[in-house]
């Protein structure tokens, strides 16, 4: 709904400027537009002059139609946060900033649509692993983890993903449901940093490091503890969309400690 | 529930350190025990030989018996997360990590008990400001803060308020709650990044600093944007339980990055 909401202001704008093109063509073409910073909610929009944005009140910024149209024609990316019943709130939470604040789309499924619980708050996700959409980004996370490796129908659904999501991630322990669904085989992967001994004792073909904030085998990244999703999702906004972009994104998000090079990028493609 | 459950395991586990002392009184005094590092869990259980927590998978860590009775005297404290429509995802979610990791007690409350949204995620607060239990903190968050600030019956709320609670952070644009309830009134503060001018202009008797990661009046902190939140409530931890406290928090969720000093702390008191 929201989507075809902002359909519908970009064929507006674009009429907009095409028809403002044609009637001053004589007196001032228009070469740029006014538009807010990153913030997920009206990225689509344009304005005519500078000021606030009346959506979200962040200051606009001067952009070439160029760039903007450039924006425009990025392929939409749909990400899939598969959380279990404990999970970890911030494993979560600061993937999800990020990635909503890039402009992604984001779909939260777990094994039934009961109510999962985190530390200190408590919801319904929004898809089963029996109706889930199809995702390019599969994203699993730690906190209470054990049940959903030992559950072979989580764990089948899991695995079956490769099939269609292009990129997988894990946050702290999440690195275990990649494990079991052997999505790390072969991988050099992180995890929590308690958890480093135990993860390379479970998944003796995966190479499992300390001391590294996330590490990206191409198309599989895993991540530290915790905080270290935010890395390992501007990590990943950054391979989809530019350093810049997601410079930006961190930006937006005020997490100026942001370091693009504090992972491990192995040449493996992509 | 929960906290009951943990004083019953503190009862026994008194007891059971108490009874070893006397009955091996001729051989080994016990002086020290192993706990969990905090987790917010289980940081009240006590084991009496090293390993993993079977409650939640960490390596246990090794304490005198006097600094773990220090911790068990520590004052319990409450923080209300007052979170309204369309707050921003991890203007609360860095908080609410934090103060969970730290063994607080959090309450959420809304206007309502309406379904709230925020960026990829809907959930029911557990009160509204008719029935919100006391709490020693309170805590106010940015994203679509406008209506908030215009309602006459919240901001009468969060007023009152001051009457029980010890300390208010804000976060982000949530700087513009505490400004419209009195609470920054002739204090010096900080909220997002580019909303320090239209801040300052709101409340010409607050002092606004921009590049601040957090400013401290001693009951009242504010926070930069989004992520900022994160160090916030680190400080407020600091504040309550001391910097080797905080900086285990800070490990646990491996916010490596956390530099206690980055705010601006001012003596006023506490």
């Amino acid at each position: 709904m929201k989507r075809r909401y902002l359909v519908i202001i970009l064929l507006l704008t674009c009429y907009t400027i095409s028809h403002a093109q044609t009637t001053t063509q004589k007196s001032t073409i228009i070469d740029s537009v006014f538009v807010c910073p990153p913030c997920g909610s009206c990225d689509y929009q344009t304005f005519d002059k500078a000021g606030k944005c009346p959506m979200c009140g962040m200051t606009l910024i001067s952009m070439s139609l160029n760039d903007f149209k450039k924006q425009l024609n990025l392929k939409p990316v749909t990400v899939c946060f598969y959380i279990q019943d404990g999970v970890e709130l911030l494993d979560f939470a600061g993937p999800m900033e990020v990635f909503t604040t890039a402009g992604f789309h984001i779909v939260t499924v777990s094994k039934t649509k009961s109510e999962l619980h985190t530390n200190g708050l408590s919801f319904i996700p929004q898809y089963s692993i029996k109706d889930a959409p199809k995702a390019d980004v599969l994203v699993v996370f730690g906190g209470s983890f054990a049940a959903t490796v030992a559950d072979t129908a989580v764990i089948s659904w899991i695995r079956a993903q490769r099939t269609t999501a292009s990129y997988f991630l894990s946050v702290c322990t999440g690195a275990y449901i990649l494990g079991k669904a052997g999505i790390l085989d072969n991988m050099t992967a992180t995890t929590y940093f308690l958890q480093i001994d135990n993860l390379q004792k479970a998944f003796p073909n995966t190479k499992v490091l300390a001391n590294t904030r996330f590490v990206d085998n191409g198309n599989i990244i895993t991540t530290a503890g915790i905080s270290a999703g935010i890395d390992g999702a501007l990590h990943l906004v950054e391979k989809l969309r530019g350093r810049d972009y997601a410079k930006s994104i961190a930006q937006t998000i005020e997490y100026d400690k942001w370091i693009p090079e504090q992972g491990l990028v192995l040449n493996k493609g992509n």
